[in-house]
């Protein structure tokens, strides 16, 4: 599942049906601010109040008017029946993947949430997001459930509420390296992305998706910053010119890029200058 | 003078000449990754040690290899007549804007560096950035000094080494808004960008541009989510799909957007989710 910032719209409600033209204008605005998902028929989108033939008119719609936008349809529903028709009915429609909570009205246990996951992952072929909402589904998942779920061969991701960079670091060493994780609750995003988390399932998004754009941008660029700072430790310790004479000779672009009297690093510190290029993947190959 | 990022490339030397063809790979690097402006000619491209000549025929290939990126051509000299020489030529050539640093080998006093850049700014048309650099020049700009040369009809920029957020406040309360305020010194960047500091000059993205334009806008975006919090603020208070569709409606996207039995926020609440969005830029005009 493609790594990013997805953007949860709202469903726009007339009387007792839907708005479809209003909700083309939300989607509109998704695709042309450049989100990288669509997050349909989430909790913002009010899926649990809808009967399983507006859900696919809707994860239909919004499939046609996202456009190259992927589109992450919500297929959470009490009953599986409910939920393997709408999986069914979002991959013909064109979903790039589905997004799957264990609601409830009965408690449910672990065997039984494990069974929803397995039925849906043999049901279909489209990528699966476990979606965690322990606040709406009164479900908590457990790490030994979550290493069971990311054997699933459809499981590609997890939705988690207010993940912060410890749980975060924690279920990386946990989870096989191509089960991508993802952040709800906006007011805890900027701190996960910038930890390392790879997505941004964002509320705020779905109708500001330009300013949540930027702040997405702002957080994943934060490592950035943080990795930056031992080429800026050379540059204290040896003068950033030499260094990055060192550097562009290092990448073979220049031979000596130092007039005399001024003399290169000698190979100790160059040896250093050549681990921290490595490490931050500044020297290619 | 363009705000943004100006990335700063070494000059690459062979035997007591220039290798021009590795000066063409560098600054190729530099418009291919997108930075706001290159800096030819500055500490990092060790013009002290050029004779006029060369550095004459440095900015040229530069400017030409540049391509749609505007370049400053850095024209510190000891002798105000090289400074002009450098100056006149750089203009000639199609440089956007002059570098100037009051570098010294006698102690330049205030009275001397007013009067080196008012020559300048007398005999050219192209916007100059003042250039402060105490560690190599000896030389300390004062305040007033700051505010008489910002009267100079083409001065446009100051370049400060290591300007903290404090010194940036206090400088945007004493120079006019026409001047554009940037950051030298690769470690101390992001913090001031982040504080609102308009530009970076880089040693760093002379080799590395596109690591360091990640960096820029990650930093430049840390506005922005010191900004949405306030919007965070309101998803605690009242939940985020209430305060969404309150939103959605100011913005007249939806009629409405909860369906039965959720009900909508009052007037109370929604008067103060207009204000954050207003606050925010959120709401158009």
């Amino acid at each position: 599942m493609k790594a990013g910032l997805y953007a949860y719209p709202l469903t726009p409600f007339a009387g007792s049906g839907i708005d479809y033209q209003a909700l083309d204008g939300l989607v509109a605005r998704l695709s042309e601010a450049g989100v990288d998902g669509i997050g349909a028929l989430g909790s913002t989108g009010c899926a649990p109040y809808l009967e399983v033939a507006q859900r696919l008119a809707i994860s239909e719609r919004v499939i046609a008017q996202a456009g190259q936008v992927p589109v992450m349809v919500g297929i959470s529903a009490l009953a599986t029946r409910d939920v393997l028709r709408l999986a069914e009915g979002a991959q013909r429609q064109g979903a790039a993947s589905l997004l799957l909570a264990p609601v409830s009205y009965q408690p449910l246990n672990e065997d039984e949430v494990f069974g929803l996951y397995q039925s849906l992952s043999a049901a279909c072929d489209l990528p699966l997001c476990v979606y965690e909402n322990p606040r709406t589904t009164q479900f908590t998942f457990s790490d030994a459930l979550r290493q069971a779920l990311a054997q699933l061969p459809r499981v590609a991701a997890f939705k988690l509420p207010g993940l912060t960079p410890a749980d975060n670091r924690r279920l990386r060493a946990l989870l096989p390296p191509h089960i991508n994780l993802g952040v709800a609750g906006d007011g805890a995003a900027a701190v996960a992305l910038g930890s390392g988390v790879a997505s941004w399932h964002s509320v705020a998004a779905g109708l500001f998706p330009e300013a949540c754009r930027a702040l997405y941008l702002a957080a994943k660029a934060q490592q950035q910053h943080d990795t930056l700072a031992q080429l800026w430790a050379l540059f204290t310790r040896f003068g950033s010119l030499k260094v990055m004479a060192a550097s562009a000779a290092l990448l073979g672009l220049v031979g000596h890029s130092l007039p005399q009297p001024l003399q290169p690093l000698g190979p100790e510190a160059t040896r250093e200058v050549k681990e921290v290029l490595v490490a931050l993947g500044l020297l290619g190959i």
